[in-house]
């Protein structure tokens, strides 16, 4: 899992109609020190998240579509946690 | 899921049997803000999508035959919505 | 998926058992323009394609499979089309 | 798979119910030769792993859930091993 | 798939229950021409190949669980041949 904060979201009326419903946002990937690394990319939310929180993202298909709780969804990333700390214990 | 805008079309007259009619669009990947990021990729698409919309793209074996609506057709990349918005929330 | 051109072959008689037969080319991927990028891969071939013709390419396990028509057999690329255009409407 | 070393943990008390419970442990990747390499990533862990331990870590869906043992847990990487050594043969 | 040669072993005793008696091998990626590309991974062997030997690398959970012949087990890469010869024609 990556760990990223919630910076936006997506509007898509036009979509596919298993993921209708689903809430798309869009998630900066961090490192553990919260510096962004890489592009944004959309997640499924499945824990009530929202804009500036910072999140645990599973990026692959089954496990998104798992998190969605729909079987056959065409997704491939979903939020699944909701970060509350991380600990880096330096050697 | 990631953000692109479809660009092209490839034709592939000999192809396998389980993405026969299947439309193949050719997707620039893109940033939040519409810059163009990395190579064009081919998508199938499952909502009429054309080319100059910008879409969600999934891309993932078993997310792309979902929205395909094929059980075990070999494809990779979908587009799964048109997107009307993406809304960045600066910190 | 992606777009490339076969450019060899490789062979290896000592194999999983759920891939013998399967025919292994290697691929150079490439931009929808044709120039080479990345490094070659490895597919199975769906479609009877050979050396010098440009495919589609599926890269993942699932959908490889399924090119190949075989339940759990082992290979993550595929090619499952022999293009005969790319169209690039330029903006 | 790859080769990591447990670097720290993450608390996530609001979860995706599929993965209550799980320990969630954040891995640096490395070089055989134990440098590190990339960004570290989040990991779930099934074979009582802690920090400062050098792992196996396989990253991708299925085979994290199933490292888990859960059936559709929405999880992409797992530790599944704890290294005593690697060996290099030198050519 | 990938191509690769056998570089070293890796033991670890204490594994998860469904990868118990499988060979750990590592494996540098090469180009086709046997130059070496990134970083070594760890396949599980499922032709019987050794150290110093190039092979055929499956980089994917199902595939390479296919490859070992066991139902959800938590592997996301594997040797699923020996390689003989890689043929490139030049164009």
């Amino acid at each position: 899992m990556q760990i990223g904060t919630v910076v936006g979201t997506v509007v898509a009326t036009q979509k596919h109609d298993k993921i209708n419903g689903a809430k798309l946002l869009l998630v900066q990937l961090e490192h553990p020190d919260g510096s962004a690394r890489g592009v944004p990319l959309l997640a499924i939310d499945s824990v009530g998240s929202g804009v500036g929180e910072r999140v645990l993202v599973v990026i692959e298909g089954r496990a998104a579509g798992d998190a969605l709780g729909r079987k056959a969804a065409p997704v491939d990333a979903a939020i699944v946690g909701i970060i509350d700390s991380v600990n880096v214990h330096e050697p």
